[in-house]
């Protein structure tokens, strides 16, 4: 995403402490003291402006969601929406998901969103692949058994390359789609970017996947 | 594929016994007798008029080839180019793929070819399809450890649902492609159908995937 800079964003994220962290590790295994009521966490790795979190929160109540974006540009359009007409099961965190296990601790969170992530194309960045083996070492270690993974893309490469590394590290398929729009599927929530690239007749994918009991 | 019916078809087969079985299982566990070498075994279940499978044998000597085919008619196209050039690595049978566990023995194939397989679209039609669970548990009784499954397809229905099975019946992706002729694969070797679809610009998809040690 091509960003404008926004030099007051770090101050505008600071003034809202009760839906935004900037020091998440402060919080590991205490995320539920967040929310008014404790119930299953998941998890959008890189919310951008926060359509299809903020629609999540709202639809499902009866869940916590929290957003982590590493780019504060984008993470205040989502913050500002969420100032403006808050969701009490929804916070956000301004933070790099290279460091996941130092924010939440083993079976904290239940399920896991990668919406449009970035392909990263070259093969010398596939370890910046968020669905790449040393991501997916990092999620099982914060999810509970059984947690999940749901997977949204326009990117053909992407989603060849997470089909085989989820069916490597031995993940489950629960449901997948090689054209999720073909489907009209009522229960699919649009993140800004699927709504562009759908209304261009582009394809989009979609997997959700769940680790092994053990 | 709609079929011409061909009233000579069967004693056409009967015609040439050193390339085609009619009855299968009596050479189960002796198949490797029917080739001038020992050599592992590739199948071919519904090769149709035996593009894929004749180029295979012939790009291969190192492998021995068996196409098995359930319309007679469909298979003496397949036969025909054989008795005209033929291809010593190549045998051809003409029976139903659901009683594979009577015609081959516990690793006496190393690979299996499903190549623009019969979709069979309705839900209750699901156990035809030769990527069923009752499908794969037959391959992997017939299989060696680690045999493989190579699929490719323009259905994208039965992409979606081969991936599921084929993940949740425990089997490891080798390599994957959502587009393959994106790819510009030197080593492909196309089918008929392939041609014509991929000609019109259809997607053609493919899965390598093969069973675990166990």
């Amino acid at each position: 995403m091509r960003l404008r800079n926004k030099p007051w964003a770090l101050d505008y994220i600071q003034d809202y402490p009760q839906w935004a962290s900037l020091d998440p590790s402060q919080w590991k295994g205490r995320w539920q003291e967040r929310f008014d009521t404790p119930q299953p966490i998941h998890l959008e790795i890189g919310p951008g402006k926060g359509q299809f979190l903020i629609q999540m929160a709202r639809r499902h109540p009866e869940i916590n969601f929290i957003g982590l974006e590493r780019q504060k540009n984008v993470l205040v359009s989502l913050l500002e929406k969420q100032v403006e007409d808050p969701v009490g099961n929804l916070q956000v965190v301004l933070a790099d998901a290279r460091l996941l296990n130092q924010y939440f601790q083993a079976g904290e969170l239940a399920q896991i969103y990668l919406n449009f992530s970035d392909p990263w194309p070259k093969a010398r960045h596939a370890k910046r692949r968020l669905t790449s083996p040393q991501f997916l070492e990092a999620y099982r270690a914060v999810l509970i058994p059984q947690g999940q993974i749901h997977l949204k893309t326009d990117n053909r490469q992407l989603f060849e390359y997470s089909l085989l590394s989820l069916n490597q590290a031995g993940l489950d398929f629960l449901d997948l789609s090689l054209d999720l729009h073909a489907r009209q599927d009522p229960v699919n929530i649009m993140t800004e970017y699927e709504e562009r690239f759908a209304g261009q007749g582009q394809v989009i994918y979609q997997l959700k996947a769940q680790f092994p009991k053990e």
